[in-house]
């Protein structure tokens, strides 16, 4: 899956006026950042409002997540469809994926797979996980073998969210398309029913564009059909659950519309927002601006000193003034990290009163958030250390996974 | 590679007077056929001539093929550059290919097959064979599994021409993709330097083509590079000369382009004219035409038959014309099978001076290819009787060969 690095033909947004999303750019047009209610009547995707929550809980047994209580995973297609399997003891299984990069990953790569981590553990599924290595190669000026590298790398990375093992496939397709028959097949089946016309009007793709842009849909497509994946599904239909930043979703509003030409079942959807840069919420945060993102192998003293130094307030240009007005949480980057990162509901609202009455300083909030964000990288960092090359191969090895 | 079946939005030819020649479509103006010499001028190839057959013959101590002295092979791309490898001591390896297909194949398919073999045979290199079941399941309406299946029956037709296990190896594109990585990682550095302009250019593609369509030539070029096979050449990279019908050279064009990118040799190439339909040289022979078409398991009474009835002649309307004008052989159906049949040079042109000078009548002349082909098909059978689906499964099994 891509990021915002490069530009292709986009296909220009709806109105001037509108915030851009699509997998490879992301520009809101607010100082309160995307416009998500929108975003999902122009997808066409649903809502995820208090009574999907509810449902959630009470057919899964266990409290939502805040991702979902605080509207951070906030779209859905199909999210019911899953659940009824459940209620009903039936399995589906879990992908989402990574575009690789050479950069170390910074925490807004963390959100959806932090999410996928907690959705694997609630409903005991298997979960597969696609770094598109070609991709990159395909949009950048990188080498197959430096493409391969930085999969592996960041499979580390993602390892160390702390997925179940016995439950999780990890690939590249540069190695794994060469692996295994089926997920070729089914990148034919995909490759079938989809014209230049459809990728042109979903992607953006131009009549210069490369025919490896062209067919790369059909790549990140194949793993939403669990026959792509006979090794672990032995040819059985499972229904697929992809939990993903809204980004991505013109690859799986294709899938879904294959999906019913190929006589399989379309894939689910959970979407998340996302992380915004530290200079504010018009920008999700990226890699390849080092001052805009915190890494996760920044240090505390990176992480205090960015979060001090450029982390965009809500609050007022005086103390005096900021006492008077409060501080504005809608736009304040410090405070929209806590709704990411401190799970305490309580502490939560408490901060937000504080601050918006006046109570809480600017500079005490960006304490706030660092003494969340500090500890939860360090942890991080921890399980990082101890992922070695073999506990990776040991999650791309192909093999039976129990449903 | 492909057939005439199947018409995708076809890049007009420059002329209307002009034959067609794509990888789907095959049509002459004349009733003498293609003019070849035309097709070398518009594709920029290079004709055979008898310096190139003289050179041949010295550089591999070998009689050239008739198919080389009769112009059947009339056309190539750097052949030099290979005989200069041979004259050197140095290694190159042949690919050729075919797109699979549920009727029997005919003779016409057997021409590039046989002329192979006997390159195989003189230069003694190793073989890969390339049977495009992808291409058929996108172009046709065909599921993956009957593709399959097509390969591996076609397979056994094309075994049956004799070429050397040892030094061949076979695949089909649906099972051989998903087990090699190299190739596919091929194919994607292919991808990433061929733009939708170019292959609309050079295929005559359009919008409204599905994506397998587009990115198609970068499965059917893949093979010309040696890395593409790391079980054989172990990374090295050799040359590679592709004997084919001239139809499959706009797949070539590309190949060598994108060589000349990825730093790698340019593909060389051997162009065989095509063999004609019975019903003229207008057309060449193909399946889909039972009646136009001598198959390969035709018996030696439907070929006398066929030849009988079917094959267009160059005789005079009663004997007395005949006998004062004369047959043309050049667009006599029997006399051109002939050409691709009767090894003897000296027989060929004792048929042809009494057939123009109106000794022989159409009637003798159709059994002298009877008895030609008949023999011909009957060793081929008998041959292709003892292909068993071991014998197809070595040809299959990746695995070393020796250069």
């Amino acid at each position: 899956m891509a990021e915002g690095e490069v530009q292709v033909d986009i296909k220009p947004a709806v109105n001037e006026d509108d915030d851009f999303v699509d997998p490879w750019t992301v520009t809101g047009k607010s100082d309160t950042g995307i416009d998500y209610d929108k975003l999902i009547k122009r997808f066409g995707s649903q809502k995820i409002d208090d009574e999907l929550i509810q449902r959630f809980e009470k057919v899964t047994g266990k409290k939502a997540h805040h991702f979902l209580t605080r509207g951070i995973f906030f779209s859905h297609r199909d999210l019911n469809t899953i659940l009824n399997l459940h209620e009903a003891g039936k399995k589906f299984y879990l992908y989402t994926g990574r575009g690789p990069s050479s950069e170390s990953m910074h925490i807004g790569h963390m959100v959806p797979f932090m999410f996928t981590k907690w959705l694997q553990d609630v409903f005991d599924v298997p979960l597969i996980i696609q770094l598109t290595d070609d991709e990159k190669v395909l949009w950048r000026d990188l080498k197959i073998e430096d493409a391969r590298k930085m999969a592996f790398d960041n499979a580390k990375d993602i390892i160390a969210v702390g997925f179940n093992q016995e439950k999780t496939f990890i690939f590249n397709d540069l190695d794994f398309v060469g692996q295994c028959p089926a997920f070729y097949q089914n990148m034919v089946r995909i490759q079938k029913c989809v014209t230049f016309n459809q990728v042109k009007g979903i992607f953006g793709f131009g009549e210069s564009d490369v025919i490896g842009k062209i067919t790369f849909p059909s790549i990140e497509a194949a793993p939403a059909f669990s026959t792509s994946f006979p090794f672990i599904f032995e040819n059985k239909v499972l229904p697929c659950l992809v939990p993903c930043a809204i980004d991505q979703d013109p690859y799986f509003r294709m899938s879904r519309d294959v999906a019913a030409r190929l006589k399989m079942p379309k894939p689910a959807l959970l979407h998340s927002t996302f992380l915004p840069a530290l200079q504010g919420a018009q920008h999700k945060m990226s890699s390849s601006d080092p001052n805009a993102s915190i890494f996760l192998n920044d240090s505390p003293k990176q992480i205090k000193n960015k979060i001090n130094k450029f982390a965009f307030s809500g609050g007022q240009a005086t103390v005096d003034e900021h006492r008077l007005k409060g501080g504005n949480t809608s736009v304040d980057i410090s405070y929209k990290y806590l709704t990411y990162f401190l799970e305490d509901d309580r502490r939560l609202a408490e901060i937000k009163n504080e601050y918006e009455s006046g109570v809480l300083l600017t500079g005490e909030l960006k304490r706030e958030a660092i003494n969340v964000i500090t500890p939860w990288i360090q942890q991080y960092q921890q399980r990082r250390a101890k992922v070695t090359d073999e506990i990776v191969e040991s999650y791309f090895k192909i093999r039976p996974i129990k449903l």
